[in-house]
């Protein structure tokens, strides 16, 4: 595209824009479901799948390679040999009835708080891409500056619901220190709610540190305000640094991500049904032990799932097993009353081609339909987490807004006035006139700024504009009209205070002497 | 791509493909439902649609533009002014009783018989796009030839049901005389079901005359061999032309779509359920008029779906309220005990890239979880239907194979073997080599062969091969392999012999003088 035409494109856009602003800098409260959920399992089948995990963790057990977490088992009643830890399903089930079946995820706004669990979902933008694709689609490292336009673009898209933590790892920065800027940039650039980093126990103190300092200390300790994610090593492993970073979390009561990580296949048997059983034993036991470190601390069901290729071992997105997998572990999270977490638009193309596109939707529908409470990375995640696409960023995020409205449901509100505007017309008739039409188009029909429904002419005429470039417009744009939603300065100066002091503390190792 | 690098991909691709090609030549049978269908409507909600729809019926009226249909209407009790035909809700529903809820379809090759209705879906592929983009993804208006390429492609995808009809236009044979050649073309290269031309009722006639021939007069009076499409002027009115079409097929026994065509918002309220209220109408006074024709002939609840950008009036595909408006039509579909067409893979991107996935996977998604029994348009749909994209074809037939796995649910056959692998890996173990992933791995997991999900180093070494080139290497591929089902010599001299004389009989009108 020329620089003429994509001027002329900016233009259109912005007027485009402007008209949508209010949209676009307004946050849906917490998507509430009414559309019914695809549930594939009967009672029987959720029964079986539970039976089969109860047998895994009292017979095969779970390996906590953590000294810690083995001497807290062991107060806490289970078998533990060496590293191997057996749990009774009675012992189970009485940890995790204590885990909040509902809450509210608390932001610096509190108008951008949450309700959380049951039928309420939120979005929440990918995590960890050791790449990016750029404001001018150029795939390289990110910096800090990259990451903050993230979370500036988090803050402003409406269907976003969190600004998440680290969308693109910042490599400026040295990553022993990493984890304090990326927080405090995810605290300043968006008053949404946000995540934690868990890269060691220590790393998630300092955050829960920087939460306290944000929030005070006695507020965050009975209000949820950060998640934290804690990875399985399937099968059947969690490790010391996951386990030290979820106990850094449930001892001040801020929900945990208990989070399996599955590629189908490679580290679960070859089966759809056997691998949900071994994940929902995975997740039961890390639930359990966030019951042990602290009873009633928010904790939610979560797993990472892909299934594998045979022939290259490469995780796959989108394929029907996956969108199985999630109607199905939706209702083991349900059953069981613990909030779910899933992951959204994943996806293994390499740019922003149909193939991400079939990918990404596929998964969101599935997600949707499946009734996630947590629908993680939701925006941007592409090329299997290797890069964040600044692009996709901007229409998985408006696909997020879109499976919002379709989540909602059917509006029954006006249907008697509508259906009084039948007669008006009359057969062969046109309604694009008619006072119904005109007060409730906007509102009745959801239109994509990122999809181009123009005739190809037309489209030809405004230099053929392609998403990837419509969507990088947009996301420039948006970044110029950015306004920061400001930290108290005394807030903001405790923060820097913290972390001033902490980078003097931590030696720091160069970023890229880490391998990825 | 350079040539070599093409080379190369060609050569990966053929080995790839020589693995699979059992699956590419053999159809999956007729889809068998098992996942539950997103049902939104409660039992009150579909009596609210359904009386709003009689009302219509009986209050508003609709117009039959069409000598032959009003005399008949009067015939059959129905209240007749001038154009406009007012119909009794008795008289609606005794009518559309005798529409048979399932039949079987029949193609030449009776292993090809489908059975359809109720929890049986068909993937169909796309109609009428007056271009192409061919297979070097070049964008020109459609010949004979590149129909053909349609064809042969459709008998060899093993998700794709049918080898409908004009899927492209063919502009180098005379308008006129075009169906002839059409419907030879679907007969002639695939063995699998087809559609029939209903671009008049004439034209329809030699569509049934030539299915006389290949299947016996007396057998398609008792078989469904064909399906004709008929196209509603939405708002509430029929036209000659459609009409005498559909007492073409009608009036011997062949199933009818029909199908209001509906750009929600400009052709009807500005409301989701009023939307379905008035199609529903439309649909029932069409289904109706069927019986009217012939009392027991196959009948098929249609509809082409879209809703209209309030900003340019062109029709959206992929937006939420298209996915709840399938949903609910189809409870209605379900209601009246009719069998169900929608469209699926719609979209109005201009080339094969993201907004083409996204557009496409949301469709499909809704369609099936909607429970379409005909999906139409499942294939090569791109730019509002303007043309058909080779390599989308490709891709959507593929995609059509994984929503046919998804739809198929949960396979619990060998749970407990899978199961038992669990404690022979243990913690920490990988499943790979074990003999059940080594035994089931294949039919476990799908393997989607045009999304590439090796790394982004694998993908550029292989010469960085986009989604487009993929497909079309696969799309020639494909041809180069194709084999002819042979025609019977006598059925095939019977059909030519046929086109030649109705070319004598019906003047060369030049497909140039035709308004696109």
């Amino acid at each position: 595209m020329s620089v003429d035409a994509v001027g002329t494109a900016r233009r259109g856009r912005g007027a485009r824009k402007a008209q949508r602003q209010t949209r676009n800098v307004t946050m849906l409260p917490a998507l509430k479901r009414k559309l019914p959920l695809t549930e594939p399992m009967t009672p029987d089948q959720i029964e079986k799948i539970d039976a089969a995990s109860m047998d895994i963790l009292e017979n095969v057990g779970v390996q906590f390679r953590d000294d810690i977490a083995l001497a807290d088992w062991k107060r806490a009643g289970a078998k533990v040999v060496d590293e191997m830890v057996y749990l009774d399903r009675h012992l189970v089930r009485e940890l995790i009835a204590t885990i909040p079946e509902t809450f509210t995820y608390n932001a610096r706004n509190p108008a951008n708080n949450l309700p959380f669990g049951r039928d309420h979902g939120m979005f929440i933008p990918m995590t960890g891409a050791p790449f990016l694709r750029d404001l001018d689609d150029v795939r390289r490292n990110p910096t800090l500056d990259d990451l903050a336009n993230f979370h500036k673009l988090s803050h402003m898209l409406p269907a976003i619901h969190s600004s998440a933590h680290h969308i693109v790892e910042p490599y400026d920065h040295p990553i022993s220190q990493r984890h304090l800027r990326i927080t405090y940039s995810s605290m300043k650039h968006s008053d949404k709610t946000f995540m934690g980093m868990t890269t060691s126990p220590k790393n998630a103190e300092d955050v829960i540190e920087m939460c306290g300092l944000l929030f005070g200390d006695d507020f965050i300790d009975t209000h949820p305000v950060v998640t934290g994610n804690c990875n399985g090593n399937s099968p059947l492993v969690w490790d010391e640094t996951m386990l030290g970073a979820l106990r850094a979390f449930s001892r001040r009561n801020q929900p945990v991500l208990c989070s399996p990580f599955v590629l189908g296949g490679a580290n679960t048997p070859a089966s759809v049904p056997a691998t949900v059983a071994q994940l929902n034993a995975e997740a039961l036991s890390a639930l359990a032990y966030t019951q042990v470190v602290r009873k009633g601390a928010p904790a939610i069901y979560g797993h990472y799932l892909s299934t594998v290729s045979m022939k290259s071992g490469a995780p796959m997105a989108g394929t029907p097993e996956i969108s199985l997998m999630n109607f199905m572990i939706g209702q083991m999270a349900r059953f069981y009353g613990v909030p779910w977490r899933t992951s959204n638009t994943l996806g293994g193309a390499k740019t922003f081609d149909a193939q991400a596109g079939y990918e990404s939707a596929m998964t969101m529908n599935a997600v949707l339909m499946a009734g996630a409470n947590y629908m993680w990375h939701s925006a941007g995640w592409n090329e299997a987490g290797m890069h964040c696409s600044t692009a996709k960023f901007i229409v998985d995020a408006e696909m997020c807004e879109m499976g919002y409205r379709m989540a909602e449901g059917i509006n029954w509100t006006d249907f008697e006035a509508a259906m009084s505007a039948v007669p008006d017309v009359g057969p062969g008739g046109h309604y694009l006139g008619h006072p119904h039409t005109l007060e409730n188009f906007q509102k009745a029909f959801f239109m994509p700024e990122m999809f181009d429904n123009n005739s190809i002419e037309q489209w030809q005429a405004e230099g053929s504009v392609e998403i990837t470039e419509r969507a990088l417009i947009k996301a420039r744009a948006m970044l110029n009209e950015y306004e920061e939603p400001k930290l108290d300065d005394g807030v903001n100066e405790a923060l820097l205070d913290y972390i001033a002091r902490r980078e003097r503390e931590i030696p720091a190792v160069d970023a890229l002497n880490q391998d990825h």
